[in-house]
């Protein structure tokens, strides 16, 4: 059974990767990295998973990773990865990196938005994580840099369409709304509960980080530079993510077409769900799964295609993402450890 | 001191005009209307008033309502409004409606998207009652067309950009979300708790009704036909509207100029506040206020000037809006009945 | 391999049950019934669903029943499950029953509280269905009476006190909050978005009729008559129960003992977690989950000891526990299909 | 007209104080203080507040506060105030301090449960400013120790009773539940917003300051030693706190009986409002107000009376009973400041 390393496991897309990986019925969790909580139970630091995920949290060093694990997911905040990883490949490992240091395809346009590239011709052996666009490349990629969430939700959508040529990519505006776990567990004013609570409200409009990751994987599937409008939002509650997309179509087509192209395109994917019913995507229906809801509405006065999707920020748009690019990656059934049914509610 | 009328005085836009209405320096709430808590004290309806508002609720009837009060707000669902204006109208009483009965220009427009108008002759007289752009014509209404929340979080920052002539008015989109209180205390399983709470989703995608009236009135004030893209969105809180707003901009134009041109247009406006340290506006800041916050913010790559809008759906939405224009019919300050301070959270 | 039934399939009770019924690895989820679905697809009820639980809902009879399951779960309003049991156990299926229809040990305490009660002598045969007390007699029963939600909730953590004769059985009181779920998906204007969101209160103070229900077992167990003073709260949380109660020591012991005492009583029982850090049980640690988490806490100045217990209301206090029941009256293993890893938030 | 500091302004508490003195009548908000935001628009700490509290915030010293201000309110944490009040008193300055440095009547109890008391002799001077109880000595007062939020909820209920010796003051019980907001502005992984939405659970069990501060005035009354057990529980939401208590009743009285108690001893007391329709007290009704709503219970069977009681723990809790207390000793009406009409949600 692959023995599986989960480097910063104590952020909320650390503990979600513990938690799917406890559970996951072909692989073991043999080894849990937290620098703060060093020599505590993960169980100490997450009381929900007592008796269920029970092992000392450690510090890392390449050596104890190398000799511990053979698959290695990385949840540490970007930077760290990059001067990790390339050790950890030295050493034959495979690695799942949740941060942002190996989503580029270009480290110009990565050092532009984050800093200096220290791994830059690992960067481009490492292939964007999106099993739905990707998968054939993520088998035997050594490398996944797993999709940012915001990147996640807007990308699903809109592929297909571009595929399709059916979308003018000149004009695209997402409009995202994310739950409050994707800024993460570390302190701060912005997520205080008194100051979420009750609170809607935009922030970094137009200059979020996740919009040039966008435009990097748009622009090479249309060929052409794309930049997108983003503009994330900050929703009350804990989990989920929800997009509103407006397009420009090329051409008026009607809704059954639209769904025809939808359910081609992601036949045989498991996590993609298209609504059919007319009815937009909705974060209730998704909530500590790995599907991505996807509705489709036309605005036909406006020549418009309207897209709605919703995703679990913390699973596909995070742990569970990476999970199933493990699976890929291991020749596993792709949905293997992300079975669970859905909460009603 | 005049007397003033709710007429539907226990739905939640009811409630909250009697709230406003209850506390304001120079009027009389001399009557409540509720068909279903009739004989009841409005206090048993919302213990909150307790010993603040115990007045009875009563049924009503054109002449109980004549002989009760000089001025009338109308809380009820639409379409009953129609029938109950113009006898009010004869016995010398102005009106706000907080329906849609009374808002648009042209009856036709009203029977696509409502049913055949009743009084179509009142309605050419009624003035639609958003105080920032209306006001001159407010101060002699006999009836005022209450704006809708959502139309009212997108009209305000809209229209100085329109007068300016900056923005293109063909590709305008409209990404509005609403706290759960905007749909009324009316039962249903949308509005049923464990359905919202954790839950995000847009409805009536580009099929809301609000849709014509923001193109009524965007189209009366370009002087060419304008058909905004909108979509609504329901978030999991009680109170508070946020909007943003995608424009193309004509001309390249720094942000300076546009808080210039915010502050000149809405000098002297006391409920209009511009945001001018590039943060977006946050429904947190506006509860239970009267303000509309408006931030704006650039996409130069884009050429696109991004607008965010936060209101109270009740207050400036609904009910506080309904007492500025009583204000400015009677002539009292504008402010009246609406300063209390915002709370911090 | 079993097939079972959910006869009351689209409360949140009966989809709590059918999400872990679809996910059990030794069962068969063969039929769903829904008065006020009928025909419609269970996954267009609770799109959450799609891709894994699409069975059509149907109406019920004991002929369609009958040949459909092999084991019943009925989780229908009290009165109508005792209607149908009899039938059911004449054709010799076995039934875990979520209503009071069949908790109570004496037809006389059930008519007080709820009504005349139809099938008094299969009342007799029926076991209260709190697996950690009653695991013995479940093994074979025929109907299982599941508990309420709040009696799991206090019951659980004062049993082994009892046994131990550690605490006064006069002066036990209760203080329960329980997330909105446990009023289910009826409407009404007490669960109403923006009547629970901000609030918390009492209700049935003293007259719930889960009261008489931990009487009859608190009174069972103690071998004379128990009368515990209990009072439910209502949370604006989805998900999560958590009962205190305070309890007076018979004499002076140490927390020590007390972890003794409960790990001793509660040794090998997968769901009950004693909280040995100090720390009271928290509704988050158990959300999704069949634990029931107990903390202790002792008042030595008043010789009190004060007990804090969490569960999740549609879980341990309704679907998990029911199907915690049936897997040891097949004589499955007890945890089979409730073994998920618990969520970190 | 008085000038009125708020030294620690832009906590919680003080933020607070800042939105209800900038709408009081008779008073002038002239300095607010805040280390933190020193040089900083309190607008800018607190957005909401823009265009009505646009004062700067200044760190404080003695001369500067005594040069501004006639009034002084402290919301800074425990210890602090304890080293600033004395020289404040020796300038003739009046204090309402919002920390637990002026509550206890027993420098030794202060010491056993906070640290050593630096200015026992003005303890002795200083007045609970409980005005519903103590309004007689408040008058007078130059110190003012305002109670804390717990003890508020919990005094008013009992004080009644043991004045008219109908309860047992030895077995007395307080189970509460109380907002975020109450933790206060400073962040902790206890407040971060994914860690209590969805959260329910007690905390300090038995051990919470507010505790001794219970005890001290229960004693006073009383006339002899009271322990009363307290638990604190977190709810997820903003604002609000709900006791309930669980006395044991000396002899059977009816409900009637105890309405007449609690009416006669709270009779033109305008923020109690006893309700006597057998409801129990709701936090929703009293948000954003300087109300204490009481409800009244009985378990007979029991011989219990059980007893419910909601206030906004920011205001009667805290900033708006601070207020109170400076109306009572400025010879206002009691209630200036604090006549805003409660919001129906």
């Amino acid at each position: 059974m692959t023995r599986v390393a989960v480097v910063g496991a104590t952020g909320y897309a650390g503990a979600e990767l513990v938690r799917i990986l406890a559970g996951h019925p072909e692989v073991e969790l043999s080894m849990l990295t937290s620098r703060q909580h060093s020599g505590v139970r993960f169980s100490d630091v997450y009381p929900a998973m007592t008796g269920r995920v029970d092992h000392k949290c450690e510090t890392y060093s390449i050596d104890s990773i190398s000799g511990k694990a053979d698959f290695v997911f990385i949840a540490l905040p970007h930077k760290l990865p990059m001067s990790l990883v390339p050790d950890l490949v030295n050493r034959g490992k495979r690695v799942v990196d949740l941060s942002a240091d190996f989503r580029f395809l270009d480290p110009k346009l990565y050092e532009v938005h984050y800093q200096t590239h220290t791994a830059p011709e690992l960067l481009k052996k490492s292939v964007y994580g999106l099993p739905e666009i990707y998968g054939e490349r993520i088998k035997d990629a050594v490398i996944i840099g797993n999709p940012g969430c915001y990147p996640t939700s807007v990308l699903l959508p809109l592929i297909p369409l571009i595929h399709e040529d059916l979308i003018d990519t000149d004009t695209l505006i997402a409009d995202s709304k994310s739950g409050a776990s994707g800024a993460g567990r570390a302190l701060s004013l912005s997520t205080h509960y008194c100051e979420v609570n009750g609170s809607f409200k935009a922030y970094k409009v137009a200059i979020h980080r996740h919009n040039p990751e966008m435009d990097d994987i748009l622009t090479r599937e249309t060929q052409k530079p794309v930049h997108i409008t983003f503009v994330p939002h900050l929703v009350p509650m804990t989990r989920g993510m929800q997009t509103t997309l407006y397009t420009r179509l090329k051409k008026l087509v009607d809704l059954e077409t639209l769904y025809d192209c939808f359910q081609n395109f992601y036949k045989n994917r498991p996590f993609i769900r298209i609504r059919t019913d007319g009815k937009p995507a909705d974060t209730l229906h998704v909530k500590g799964t790995n599907f991505c809801d996807i509705g489709l509405h036309l605005d036909m006065e406006n020549k418009r295609l309207i897209l709605t999707s919703a995703i679990d920020n913390l699973v596909k748009g995070a742990a569970g993402q990476a999970v199933q690019n493990m699976n890929i990656m291991l020749g596993l059934d792709e949905t293997a450890g992300l079975t669970a049914v859905p909460f009603p509610l």
